[in-house]
């Protein structure tokens, strides 16, 4: 038996087909299509495994089915909520892909599903209970506990991105609230703080006076420079605290950080490290905080976890 | 068939007898004695129930099993971890107690009992999904989630008591870390809070000059008193954003609050739901924030739920 994988994104659609066993035959992606809000996506990645099915001689019996990780809440039975950068509202995606392909089909939230795999076969590998934290343009999480993915009531579970790490601060959040975690430890996030950091003193910095990413913030604060440095370390402490609270909360057996806010390493991960370690419970002081291996591979991996 | 629950607690034992159908038949407590690092309790446990089962002329087969609730860390194999207001370190409460009754023993943290009571027979009746948190001397906390206890990787899972709500906070909480919610929405919290407050000002208060109890500062709140009201509030306040954390990172279909200080009723109450929708992910607002009802007994209606 095989099974299809599908990441939706706001950009690309990642789809990938896997054996039974595990492997993953290829992969590849389509545009997301945005026009329209996002009204031909769906019918898009039925198109493209179809012919995927057509290339390989597949009939359908061959197909276990279709698992779908979505940038939005996505509730038990696969309804998917408003998802603001494709344009959804309410859409019943398992039931529209099953209609198109004869397929059966499973859908959850992209980072529950990421985290699902980080559990099965990336860092998580042998362990039943694990949370995820992705850092790239905003902060998505996921959580599995006893090998499965908790959805929540509203499909709004692992949304941790959006706790509260500074009930002090002004700016608004991308949600609409104001002091959740996405602010500090997201990509544009840590751009916004290097760029209060430099206007508040009159510091040196390889990072005044012109435009830089989060990745050459972490650059800077590599080589040495005391402004990027502060912002790593600010990311660094608001996402251990963020943790310190998901282990008194949950207690996972690791907590694991992807995304390519990640690839900061080591100086991002000590801060985390300490940061949690002075603020969560005693009994879970020790949990293991570790740098996700699967890359933007994680959400193909997961759904394959929730095909077999 | 019948069933035993146990609540151990740092000065009584309550203990219930009831039936399968769901009918609590009688319940009664013993004093936990704390000597020689609580070493008797679980043979003063034994005995109490024995007793018991030879005045109903049970012989041990109409016994489904015994379940216990403990006020430290449980994994979910049942050892116990740390319990410090009884001075337990490690104990196998399930084998100990087994061993002395020949009947099967399920263990669970009291909080997360309690929670398992309240959703199968009291506030979250006919919901999958609940999160209780029991203002007392301390700060309790219990996660149910598909209708099953989440133990937690180190038996800590639940103990949202011990999420940091303020960062800045000086004072060392119980636990040893700063700024945990139970360092102002327990009952000792809010004492501590009142004297700062009245400490700090001059302003006329019923509660100056004189010693008091949480339970008298939640009477002085709703007769108008500043002070009071302003302590009320800020418990209220902090509940409300770490129950706003649990929302976005569990989504539970209710969140419910017990214990003591609870009786403080809508003053309380209305200050958590408003700092909660405040900060909350926006999926799950309009979740419920309810009182308990099963007040004491939830523990031993939540032993009914783990063994029928």
């Amino acid at each position: 038996m095989v099974g299809y994988g599908v990441d939706i994104g706001g950009t690309f659609c990642k789809l990938g087909l896997f054996r039974e066993d595990g492997t993953l035959v290829e992969n590849w992606q389509i545009p997301s299509r945005r026009e329209d809000l996002g009204a031909e996506i769906i019918s898009d990645v039925a198109a493209s495994i179809c012919e995927n099915m057509r290339k390989h001689g597949f009939t359908g019996k061959e197909v276990a089915g279709i698992a779908v990780g979505v940038p939005g809440p996505v509730t038990k039975d696969g309804v998917v909520g408003r998802v603001t950068n494709i344009g959804w509202e309410r859409k019943d995606v398992a039931g529209e892909l099953k209609e198109l392909t004869g397929i059966p089909v499973k859908v959850a939230n992209d980072a529950n599903v990421a985290a699902l795999g980080e559990l099965k076969y990336g860092r998580g590998k042998g362990k039943d209970s694990l949370v995820l934290l992705t850092l790239g343009t905003g902060v998505g999480g996921g959580i599995v506990l006893d090998g499965r993915i908790v959805y929540g009531a509203n499909g709004g579970a692992g949304e941790i991105g959006h706790c509260k790490v500074n009930p002090k601060e002004q700016a608004v959040c991308g949600c609409g609230k104001r002091g959740c975690l996405e602010q500090y430890a997201s990509a544009t996030g840590m751009v916004r703080m290097a760029h209060a950091f430099l206007e508040e003193s009159e510091e040196e910095s390889s990072l005044r006076n012109q435009s830089f990413s989060a990745k050459e913030i972490v650059e800077a604060a590599k080589h040495g420079d005391a402004v990027a440095n502060r912002v790593v370390q600010k990311a660094g402490d608001y996402l251990g605290l963020a943790l310190a609270n998901v282990g008194a909360t949950l207690d996972p057996e690791i907590l694991v950080i992807g995304g390519g806010v990640s690839a900061a390493g080591d100086i991002l991960l000590d801060a985390v490290r300490e940061s949690y370690k002075t603020q969560t419970f005693h009994a879970c002081e020790k949990t293991p905080i570790e740098l996700a291996v699967l890359g933007n591979q994680a959400g193909i991996y997961g759904c394959m976890a929730m095909i077999f």
